[in-house]
């Protein structure tokens, strides 16, 4: 199976690629990967398939048209401007994630039109694609109504999948990935970068900022999960979707107290020691306007699954990316 | 009140000038009209203020420009490649229904960074932006999953205005119109087009076909509730849509038994008559598709109306298209 990954060098599409080179999928090994970003990715250590990586712009049709010239299996749309830059520069944000959408789509359409070629697309949507006033916990029949400039491009994006996949272009399916948690490596400006920091930092013996309230509720999944949503976006059965390609993803409904919490039971009170709580409005109020759980039915049907219990998002982040050891606390 | 029409040349936007002519909108006149569409629109007679009328194509961004260049108060976006079209013709539908309506929205996003300006936007959309899984009766809040390719566009549009307004760029409302019923005019091939032929043809004494069975349930309101919501969005208090632009307008859910009914007590049976049942399986199977009834609260409280019998709809299509008189039957 020859796999291209757009967005090969963020956290995930890295991880993605990892997990691939590592185990094979269950319709098959992976024997060639194609990996694509803005910066050249690296193709995983221990590979032993064929490997090209390249550096291309989403928005040039020709980048995009000689990336799909060798025709992948199973094509993974990672690539975006994330939040809060698609938020400050409105046209950067629409040109990458809505334009850059539409031109993959549009050079698959024409090589499908000119040779039958029909791939696999898998598209990382987003829970920002909800927004405003929503319950408690979101359904799969609930209307899609992003506040963020992000969100809107996410679910135009979703629109566009649909579309193509209906005219029988692509065969589509879009994943509306939650906040990953625990998300590796240095803190960040994002403003859900606490969630995360308030148990990888202490579980390294550092000192986290909690800018929110104990009982703010979030819905998050690991890493390990995400990577679980792809493999298995690469092989299941698309006619089990109907006329739906677009999933919410399964994950956690926790707090940040339920957080702390298991923080505690895994690695004890000197971790939980480090979080300092350091209330900031800004944050406090944009995190208020996401939403807090889903009832991902229809995923779940279609086997695709996430952690229960917020221990264990600790437990494969310390498996993960700790070596498996608590050394510092 | 300046205000500009994009589509001024089709049956609705023909009919809303005329309306703009004939009666002052609920904030004051209309002393000015831009009116465009790509074949050259006509003045409404009687109008007696400022007029102009431009053929444009709305894919031409300098045409676009040029339009926008008399900063009107108020502009309505009817222009759209219509379902079959677009769905026969992916690269059309998508260059005048997508990417037209995101010209616009930017085009004025440019004079607003330069001046400030921040239009009124009213835009067209429709039922179409449904499809597939949905209930017998759909809420404000069910999700938009359409199933076709003007649907899609009409969505993408929705979540576009959306995104431009919550920036502040446009004071935008989306409308998503029912079927139109009674269309005036002749026999087209819209595959919706015999919802309107049963009725209209019957009561100035020709034949109609019926291609679908009697309990065919649809949601339809007359050309002149369609010309009272756009006449509403002019005006009304827009903060009440809080952060959900777009509406499911209210209308009338009937069956075509009902229709017939309606069509006896109003022009007796020597009008129903004439109506001929020849089925159909394929306008059978695409009606199907079709959603059969909402439940438009959010419209409804923000003072939209519409008729609430189809006897009222066919006396609507006598007074304003038969000269109030039934002289055939």
């Amino acid at each position: 199976m020859h796999v291209l990954i757009l967005g090969a060098a963020g956290m995930i599409g890295r991880k993605f690629a990892e997990s691939l080179a590592a185990q094979p999928l269950d319709g098959g090994a992976v024997t060639r990967m194609t990996l694509a970003d803005v910066v050249l990715p690296q193709v995983p250590a221990g590979f032993d398939g064929a490997a090209e990586t390249l550096a291309v712009d989403v928005a040039s049709p020709d980048a995009i048209t000689a990336l799909l010239s060798s025709q992948p299996d199973v094509i993974y749309h990672l690539a975006a401007i994330v939040s809060g830059e698609a938020e400050a520069n409105l046209e950067k944000g629409y040109k990458v994630n809505l334009d850059g959408t539409r031109l993959l789509l549009d050079a698959i359409r024409h090589q499908h039109d000119r040779d039958g070629w029909t791939p696999r697309f898998v598209f990382a949507s987003s829970n920002a694609v909800f927004g405003g006033d929503f319950p408690d916990v979101i359904g799969d029949d609930y209307i899609v109504t992003p506040q963020t400039s992000y969100g809107t491009q996410k679910a135009i994006g979703e629109l566009l999948l649909a579309d193509y996949t209906r005219r029988g272009i692509v065969q589509g399916i879009g994943l509306r990935l939650p906040t990953i948690c625990v998300r590796p490596g240095k803190p960040n400006a994002a403003a859900s970068g606490f969630f995360s920091g308030i148990i990888r930092e202490p579980l390294v013996g550092l000192e986290a900022i909690l800018p929110v309230p104990d009982d703010t509720r979030h819905w998050m999944t690991s890493p390990r999960s995400a990577i679980g949503f792809l493999r298995h976006a690469a092989t299941m059965d698309l006619t089990r979707l109907g006329d739906r390609p677009n999933l919410s993803m399964p994950a956690l409904s926790v707090t940040v107290a339920e957080q702390i919490a298991a923080l505690e039971k895994v690695a004890g009170p000197r971790a939980t020691a480090l979080i300092r709580r350091v209330p900031d409005a800004t944050i406090a109020r944009i995190v208020a306007g996401w939403a807090r759980a889903f009832d991902p039915k229809r995923a779940l049907s279609l086997g695709f699954t996430a952690e229960t219990s917020f221990e264990a998002i600790i437990r494969a982040h310390i498996e993960d990316e700790l070596g498996g050891e608590l050394r510092h606390v």
